[in-house]
């Protein structure tokens, strides 16, 4: 495993890419890093903040020479991205991205990169901002979260050591997860609880009294409703991208929604507490979990 | 309107009560607090955190010489409070409450309080935290929060004034409304997204792979699901009292759920895009609007 990387491409210097930028620099493990976007301002801005240290003018020039390739696009972007990489890819180079899903982006990158699929290592990191841009981009984004590497067949095992490296020096804890079972876990848990929040915010936006309802909205609809602040078209395409799974999540969902409309119409005081009082005590289980993870993890274990 | 309460009882002297005790001891409104509360636990936490003198030995006790009662119990002990208070109750004492809905409580106080209804000032303090208890209250709970009166047609102007200035002495900003517009705007921008957090949590924790999925859970379901941390018996209680308002939103909600699981089903792109962009543009409006609100407020406007 390197200790170093000379030089690292980042596809989509926003939120995500930026963060991964800084918290490499802060731990000395990169010595270049070359920002590549569609917008010339944000890569400007990038450059100002120092998270980039160069505007690369071509892909060609980006790829070229780089130990890492990290696209941090809307996952919608990859197989375009990689497309465009895959003329110019040395044989030395790892790809590797922070796509929320990853079943349609390593299908996208079997596609892009042909027989150079074994160069893409899959990975997502699990954390985020209701704040996109490098305006948004922290250098403690990762620090304790999890990163996600969705190893393929066909990857070396030194190039997946290198991808958990670099996770590892922004902080992140890593995890392995099949692509499918990725996109599973994170339908229930992420994806459809953004659609559920843009749902709620659109339903009270198109209602006539939208303006009284939305000036009584306190702190539980500030909380509840946060994650309907993320891009909209970055969460479209996650949406689309797991749409199987997601699916599966809304109907069964929906279901449960059902199940308490019923218990609503008849009055059923127990059938509505024994929901209530179920999700408090696995909430607070969830939460106490965490917290020993986090101290464990403060106090040095893993 | 007098400016110091020679004694406050409180019926239930958990977050809502103690955080209204609290405040009103710091503001030197208030002479002498006593409590009431179906745990005797509870009050000698209460009474050893400061947030009562004094704890009442009997009903009668507690409310005679009160100028004040405010009932902080779930919604649905109201009327049996009421009930208890009423033969003691003496002509110069104002009662009011600070439940989450407000046209059954008005119902219930018709009930109990009878010719004395009068009295009765109903309000809704809109602040909470997902913890309960005294240990939970805070002084500073209510600091730049609303609290809505929903007056009642009986009510003589000085009580209304009274329990206005209680509320004002706690920071809280007045607001008024009727009771059943109350109910309504509350079953859209608090109790429906109660019931829907609730109804997730629960979803997954029924899953036979719910250990996996909570394992991923990051900080977006972290605060989607914070609400579902709150009492069951309160939310219990409130969706009840509320219900027929809650139908109604929760139709509404599913309606856009089902409308969205189109989108899905079909892959439509744009259609997933606009409910998203709408959502985020609404609630970006929002919160531009209430720190503008935060910021003409902290600077000694309204």
């Amino acid at each position: 495993m390197q200790k170093v990387f000379n030089r690292v491409a980042i596809f989509g210097v926003g939120l995500i890419g930026g963060s991964f930028a800084l918290a490499l620099k802060k731990s000395v493990a990169v010595k270049q890093v070359v920002g590549v976007g569609r917008s010339q301002a944000s890569l400007e801005v990038a450059k100002q903040l120092g998270i980039i240290d160069h505007i690369a003018t071509s892909i060609e020039e980006a790829v070229t020479g780089a130990d890492l390739i990290l696209i941090a696009a809307p996952v919608a972007q990859t197989e375009s991205i990689l497309r465009s990489i895959q003329p110019f890819l040395q044989a030395q180079t790892i790809v590797t991205d922070a796509g929320s899903t990853k079943a349609d982006v390593v299908a996208a990158a079997r596609r892009a990169l042909g027989d150079r699929i074994a160069q893409f290592v899959p990975a997502h990191p699990i954390a985020g901002r209701e704040l996109n841009g490098p305006q948004a981009a922290l250098v403690d984004l990762y620090v304790g979260k999890k990163a996600v590497i969705t190893r393929l067949p066909e990857n070396a095992e030194d190039d997946v050591a290198s991808v958990a490296w670099a996770w590892q020096q922004c902080g992140a804890i890593i995890h392995y997860l099949q692509p499918e079972q990725h996109d599973a876990v994170f339908a229930a848990v992420s994806h459809l609880p953004h659609l559920l929040a843009y749902a709620l915010v659109d339903d009270i936006a198109r209602k006539p009294h939208a303006d009284t309802l939305f000036q009584y909205a306190a702190s539980g609809f500030r909380d509840f409703t946060r994650i309907a602040g993320s891009s909209p078209e970055m969460w479209r395409d996650i949406t689309l991208a797991n749409r199987v799974a997601m699916l599966e999540e809304l109907d069964s969902y929906m279901a449960r929604l059902a199940e308490l409309r019923a218990y609503l119409v008849q009055a059923d005081s127990a059938g509505i507490e024994s929901v209530y009082s179920r999700a408090q005590q696995a909430r607070h289980n969830w939460i106490s979990a965490i917290e020993a993870a986090e101290k464990q993890h403060r106090e040095g274990g893993d």
